[in-house]
């Protein structure tokens, strides 16, 4: 990051936060394809894994059907790199056979709640804050025990980055509580035990 | 990796190829403490992400009970990096809201099939060629549709990848035929439709 802010490289910001959008993705993809067309070499930095909930599909989608070349480098999600840098696996042999990332509104609008209930796998949930309550909800009252172990990363992998854990029945009054907000990933599921058992001997991984 | 080889680190090759491990699990584990109890700097360099199926937590538990201090780097599970490097966004808006990941071998023992197969989520299989007829036997058993797109990346984001791209009901055939075997990820999903749209002007990512 550093080396493309020192770079002589062109710089476009077209970032995203919650709700708040530089530049629509409409807007990013024409751009992607204008620059292109114009003999540029076009790098687009996506925060994370392109194709992790990244819309890094449509973007080539449209540049494809463009007549742009192109190619993907994949990245760390911050599905996986925020549970590491809080000390939660993930997957363990010990715990579920799988894993399945959601985002939180997406999962709102068309995902089968009951089939997601009863598959024994650790849930990861990214933009999942706003929508934590009915989510919560929609999985007890599916069938995941509410007992269910539930860790919140707040800023993973950053200096400040901040970690509750408790319960699927209980998390939402401990966010609420200790003021945990967006941008944050959510993990459901007995992985989150295991930080318990290192956390002690856990000295993150800050601002690298 | 270059700059590994060149160090002047001691190294130590723990790795691991589908039943033939140079170094039991117990045996790095033990490795690990004994190092960081001589007063080591130790980096355990694991393939990919060590929280996707890496046993990383393992390692991380055993770590903490013998009172070694450490901390975690995310990294590019294949899981993330095969599909990017063959054109497969493993979620796009256009299809599933989820995508979920299990491996061959522990799906087959103790993974909730039947939830899997109504959960409309990109499927990621790793290290499922061994497993693989009976794995999609199962799927198709338990309600998947047989006509789900299926790709089969070996050797991803390699120079040497190959990817095979077919149908739920096909797919075996097809991977005998063309001879296609481990390293291999597997990728269960319509988003292997996008592929097709934009393989013309893919040009892979190979050996970084």
């Amino acid at each position: 990051m550093e080396l493309l802010e020192k770079s002589k490289a062109e710089k476009v910001n077209a970032g995203k936060r919650a709700g708040k959008h530089r530049m629509k993705q409409e807007e990013i993809n024409e751009l992607l394809v204008k620059l292109a067309k114009e003999g540029k070499s076009v790098l687009r930095l996506k925060a994370g894994d392109p194709f992790i909930f990244g819309r890094g599909g449509e973007e080539m989608e449209y540049l494809a059907k463009n007549g742009v070349k192109f190619f993907v480098v994949p990245g760390i999600s911050s599905a996986v790199a925020a549970p590491a840098c809080a000390g939660i696996p993930i997957t363990h042999r010990d715990y579920d056979p799988a894993v399945v990332f959601i985002t939180g509104k997406e999962a709102r609008e068309r995902l089968n709640w009951k089939a997601l209930a009863e598959l024994n796998a650790t849930i990861v949930i990214l933009m999942g804050m706003n929508t934590l309550e009915e989510n919560v909800k929609k999985l007890i009252e599916n069938g995941k025990d509410p007992e269910t172990p539930v860790a919140v990363v707040q800023w993973g992998c950053c200096r400040k980055q901040r970690v509750v854990c408790s319960t699927l029945k209980n998390i939402v009054n401990e966010v609420r509580e200790k003021g945990i907000t967006s941008p944050a990933v959510v993990v459901v599921g007995d992985v989150v035990r295991v930080r318990d058992k290192i956390v002690e001997f856990f000295e993150g991984f800050f601002d690298p």
